[in-house]
């Protein structure tokens, strides 16, 4: 069974357990991604046609998930955000200038670059819309913050794009703004649904932050390992598009002195063109230097974390199936 | 005196009425507008030094305008809603690729267009995240809906792009979505906050509506009105760009058939590189054809219908210089 397959089958074996609420989130997501006029429709169906994981949306179902009905506002609320991080894709597909996207054309190729910004405005604002239209005010507010937060990062990114000497800190902090605080949100907002919870709302988004942390250390380890792991994607894009990452920073840091001044004199780009010709080069030097390991025992720490935090929140099933939820992030380095 | 000058004397005598406020408007959007990385505010400083006419935080003000002390929540509100216009003219200026903005180099020219797009994406999501911190509900709802209309607009603008047989009511459509949508919101928004108007909210958004449609169809003439009256823009942007406006529509409605043939059949784009060319001929087709005054009584007719609305609800003073505001919008035009 290829890694591929594992991965689906665990977050198969996970999302059965909310088998009914997807299908009513399926529902509201087809609606709200639907165009009011011919041209924003061609964009929506095109966009409806990628398959995703639905991992936002599963987390706060999860979240929400108890013996009593998930609510309406609860699978609302999975659909906005599973429409704010479908506009995080298309302006981020427009930024990396990405050709592809979930297995087909992105919006900016497809149509054009102002299509994807415009689009993706819209999903952005649409979801907001729909949260305030429905009163759901909980998650809006935490949308908000989080929109905001995901921005900040974009921009800490373009900030720091090629900065081989970004630090540990300010990419925890990248991360944190770009991934976590979206997943963070997904679960708090559930857990505000299920009624033995509400109280413990943030303690779940704290929760859902550290799965998000692991989460995007993952896909950052995946950049380095080759093709089998990466869910068809191609290795050293990461690299490519500048964007420096934990396996990279904590291979400098591990590398001693003189090996790595030699490094940094090899790759440091004086022409972006020649970043594809040193991957090779930067690959075998994050591997020497542990930098993939450190980043999974890093993506483990963070793992048990979230197990620690869940440990006195939930109880019964519940408990069990977010354990399981780690540990299908964790799983995907193995 | 010139046109410009003229304008803006008109514009300061209102804003001398609010002139406490505005001062304090300027101290919270300045605020609002400073960014938390050497990044974030290095754009925010530039888009700071560009001097906006504040017309949209000045109509919500107006309209929240009493005996009493405005409340600090309408200053926020105030700033929210002119943070949001910036927003839109950084993602505008990324679609038109234009160079300039308000005197100074546009984002997208001087830093980047994938910069131009987050720190939009940034301007938005702090706005919103604002609204929501200060728990300004009914602001926040308005505001999410209102950016939802914009984006709208910009899809249907993208889809009616070079389309030279745009109707009369989807340009309608097209400007009450992107301009009199933030114009209404603001006037209702402003009412909201004066102890006597609150259940009269959505009838002052109304009056803001129809100034939006004024205000935009000023511009739309602009376009076509020659250097002096365009505040130092060259004329014929929305053609160059693709846009075609109501003077454009009205003449070629009042142009006999074969007029209108011979005309559509020379200026028709076979190369968009052409369209430039094509101005001289397209701005007389739309004078000898009473382009421009049709657009100019249809402002009219606005600003009369604004100034209807608005009878009943205010009264003393405030109905003064709300009036004065209609005749500041229309007077662009003389």
């Amino acid at each position: 069974m290829s890694l591929l397959d594992r991965e689906r089958i665990q977050l198969w074996s996970l999302q059965k357990i909310i088998g009914g609420e997807l299908d009513r989130f399926d529902d509201v997501y087809t609606r709200l991604m639907t165009g009011e006029t011919p041209l924003i429709e061609d964009v929506c169906a095109h966009v409806r046609q990628g398959k995703s994981k639905r991992f936002r949306p599963t987390l706060l179902l999860l979240s929400a998930k108890h013996d009593g009905p998930v609510p309406d506002e609860a699978i609302i609320a999975a659909a906005c955000v599973e429409m704010i991080h479908t506009a995080t894709l298309l302006h981020d597909d427009f930024i990396d200038e990405a050709a592809t996207r979930r297995g087909l054309r992105s919006v900016n190729d497809a149509w054009s670059p102002a299509t994807a910004l415009v689009m993706g405005d819209y999903f952005y604002s649409k979801a907001l819309d729909a949260l305030s239209r429905h009163g759901l005010r909980d998650a809006l507010d935490r949308l908000a913050a989080t929109t905001l937060k995901m921005s900040q990062a974009e921009m800490m990114q373009l900030e720091t794009k090629n900065n081989l000497l970004i630090t540990r800190d300010a990419y925890m902090e990248i991360i944190d703004r770009k991934t976590a605080s979206l997943i963070e949100s997904a679960c708090a907002i559930g857990a505000g649904f299920h009624p033995g919870l509400g109280d413990a709302a943030d303690a779940f988004g704290e929760f859902g932050r550290k799965i998000g942390f692991v989460f995007q250390i993952t896909d950052d380890i995946f950049d380095y390992l080759g093709d089998e792991r990466r869910l068809g994607k191609p290795t050293g894009q990461d690299w490519e598009e500048g964007r420096i990452t934990l396996p990279f920073i904590a291979a400098l840091n591990a590398a001693p002195e003189d090996a790595r001044e030699e490094f940094l004199g090899l790759v440091e780009p004086h022409d972006t063109s020649e970043r594809a010709d040193h991957w090779p080069a930067v690959k075998a030097f994050v591997l020497e230097y542990g930098g993939v390991d450190e980043a999974r025992d890093t993506a483990r720490r963070f793992g048990d974390e979230a197990k620690s935090v869940l440990e006195p929140l939930a109880s019964g099933v519940q408990k069990d199936f977010l354990a399981v939820a780690v540990e299908y992030v964790l799983r995907r380095l193995n």
